[in-house]
């Protein structure tokens, strides 16, 4: 639009003719003169109609005037409108959500049945901001480390990679699945020569559950390096990644961060995130509850990220060993223990990862251990026919890692149009 | 590894102990000396070995030694091992591709159906190193510009964007379909005040075609912005896009691109790429092959090319103005005509793109125009109930463009591990 100008740039043009364009946030009129509200992708701002009524809240207009200086408007300056026009206007009469209102007091049902207008709430929108610039810092993190990224398909023709349940599509009459993660290919590429790999991709989960935690579609940040020693590398490069991560969100983000009132775990906290053993992690749940713990459930996340922040003083640990009949059938192992880990970050996993298999024998091995049979996976096989470096990885789940960011309670609101097992829509 | 270096390293390191890790190219046995060409990921070197036998091609060794200048050694410089380490030996026999060769000289199919091997030829695996860059420099240009990057869900429950095919898949029961396109959530997160979005995820078309310029499942670097008055603004924000991509590439690839021959567009090119009509497009091909032309088919997309080569000095070209029939249902138009555009580049469409309806009532009548009904599309119109903006947006194709700017013959060349109408694996 010719001659506009954002919200938030009034004061780098007073007693200039300018444009605002943006939504009728809300409207207060007072007789003769109307003030407005207006929102755009940078804010707010008021501006003051000569008239005694405006177009509806929501609509979209153009408002073109003069800014003056007025230390009672938000922002300090406002627009005297000489010209409005409205560029779009909505036509359902009572709007199901109040966009001037507090998006905390609607349920989270209504603002997802809602999503194309509970979008609208800065509150809500702002999160997404904040998931575009985890997105950024951690391909910019990856690629500073000359890892290149890679793009994966995702409609696979057999699914036999772990436990969980997959989708199954119709490919031209034969049955295909949605990959739950890009780990074969992400292998292959490490074997390719490639060495460092990144990927940014969707991975699908057909489970059931309908949890805070859970999506049957997400979005993984997937990691694989080659030539390296153990999973310690791996948990540092985690740290690595959490790190520019929060850095580049405050940097960034300060102002949303500010208004949400979270703090984000500084450089020498990350460092200290402590590792434990999945032993140990299971004793210091048993002295917590008073009884035997068999697993690390939700519940043991979240007291074991307490104890963390009691002693380590970051919300956050590692866990790793973990016993083989825990792990994938490709996860690396020393007696009975795996070379993988988990990372728990303020009381959720959000991290798998470990060292893999890189031996073609010991897949065999291990194939048989965990009842599979070579055919269901003699593609990816082939990768460690053909001569494998030692390698490991894991993946960040993206909402998981913004939704703990922003001390969110349900993963959900880390997703735009989140998949779970009764949502298709919108 | 402790003490690694790369093979484009040595030179900083002549006369120290240092280790070298990667795959056997190759090696020449010289009675008792064996010379090894190392292949890392960075490029080759010889290694000079005290014995007279070493491992198979494609072995992965760690090579500790001195490195010494040898003008005849590649790169100037070697290593004289002083221990070889085996990491991983291939099982197979004889492996079914010879990466030390051309893999020129081996056909597409057999390159795909061993496509975990077929990476490792070093011409091969840079195609996707040149694919990381496009992808860097594509969402680094947009978040200059202030678009934020979104994540939207592949699976939907209803598929009535467009004419093209859908795949379907079992959803709890229930049908669901992949998304063609994040067009409906692109546009939605225009309304929801983000204004300008971009999306790189993968797109599904259920199409039986198999030729050199279809996927059945891709990658889609969308981008929507509102605010905006007409598609000319979108084809300049194609062009600094594009320029942004060759400039990148120029930067960081150039060794790739130059032994490739391979010239990309200057930003003067690009600024001169013409702007058609359809029918002035027609009328061009119909000079060339003196006869009617009902369509732009891919012989026509070619003739386009070789006209814009010879009369504007880049072979590309935008084409507006199609008439609505060509076009989806949202696509915003002037009487007849649309204002929509398609991007030809190197004789293939890489982009479609234009202006969208945001009035609720004209979209209505638009429906009905294309024999669509509300309810297929509920969602969808609730966007322009709540106030949109002017928009408009495009989506390029990632495979085709990367195709197209490294002169590839066929798309799948373009893509990791291409879908096609016989091809569900690796």
């Amino acid at each position: 639009m010719p001659g506009r100008i954002l919200s938030n740039e009034l004061n780098a043009h007073v007693d200039q003719t300018v444009t605002l364009c943006g939504w009728i946030h809300r409207s207060r009129n007072l007789g003769v003169l109307t003030f407005v509200i207006l929102r755009d992708r940078q804010g707010m701002a008021q501006l003051v109609c000569n008239q005694s009524t405006v177009y509806n809240n929501e609509s979209v207009i153009a408002a073109t005037g003069q800014v003056v200086a007025n230390p009672k408007a938000p922002g300090g300056f406002e627009l005297q409108v000489a010209q409005l026009k409205l560029l779009s206007s909505p036509t359902a009469g009572d709007l199901p959500l109040t966009i001037h209102g507090d998006p905390a007091s609607v349920g989270l049902n209504a603002l997802l049945a809602n999503r194309y207008l509970s979008l609208r709430y800065p509150a809500i929108r702002e999160i997404f901001i904040v998931q575009a610039v985890v997105l950024k810092y951690f391909a910019q993190y990856m690629r500073n480390r000359g890892f290149v990224e890679i793009k994966s398909s995702k409609i696979i023709g057999s699914g036999t990679e772990g436990g969980t349940g997959l989708f199954t599509l119709d490919y031209f009459g034969e049955p295909a699945f949605l990959a739950q993660s890009p780990q074969f290919y992400k292998q292959a590429m490490v074997a390719s020569g490639l060495e460092r790999v990144f990927e940014i991709g969707a991975a699908y989960r057909a489970e059931k559950h309908d949890t805070p935690r859970h999506l049957n579609e997400y979005v993984s940040l997937d990691v694989e390096i080659g030539f390296i020693e153990g999973e310690e590398e791996l948990m540092d490069l985690e740290i690595g990644i959490l790190n520019a991560i929060c850095r580049g969100l405050r940097q960034e983000c300060s102002t949303i961060l500010e208004r949400r009132h979270i703090v984000l775990p500084t450089e020498q906290e990350l460092h200290a995130i402590p590792r434990l053993s999945y032993q140990e992690a299971l004793e210091i749940i048993e002295r917590q509850v008073h009884s035997a713990a068999l697993e690390i459930n939700p519940e043991g996340e979240r007291l074991l990220s307490q104890w963390a922040a009691e002693k380590h003083g970051i919300e956050a640990l590692f866990v790793h060993s973990f016993p083989r009949k825990k792990r994938p059938f490709y996860t690396a192992f020393e007696g009975r223990r795996t070379r993988s880990f988990d990372c728990i970050f303020r009381g959720l996993e959000i991290t798998t990862g470990g060292m893999r298999i890189h031996h073609y024998d010991t897949l065999l091995a291990a194939l048989s251990k965990f009842n599979m049979q070579e055919k269901d996976v003699a593609d990816y096989l082939t990768i460690f026919k053909y001569g494998c470096p030692p390698h490991g990885g894991f993946a960040i789940g993206l909402e998981r890692l913004t939704q703990k960011l922003l001390n969110l309670t349900n993963i959900k609101e880390a997703t735009l149009f989140p998949r779970d097992r009764n949502r298709l829509r919108p």
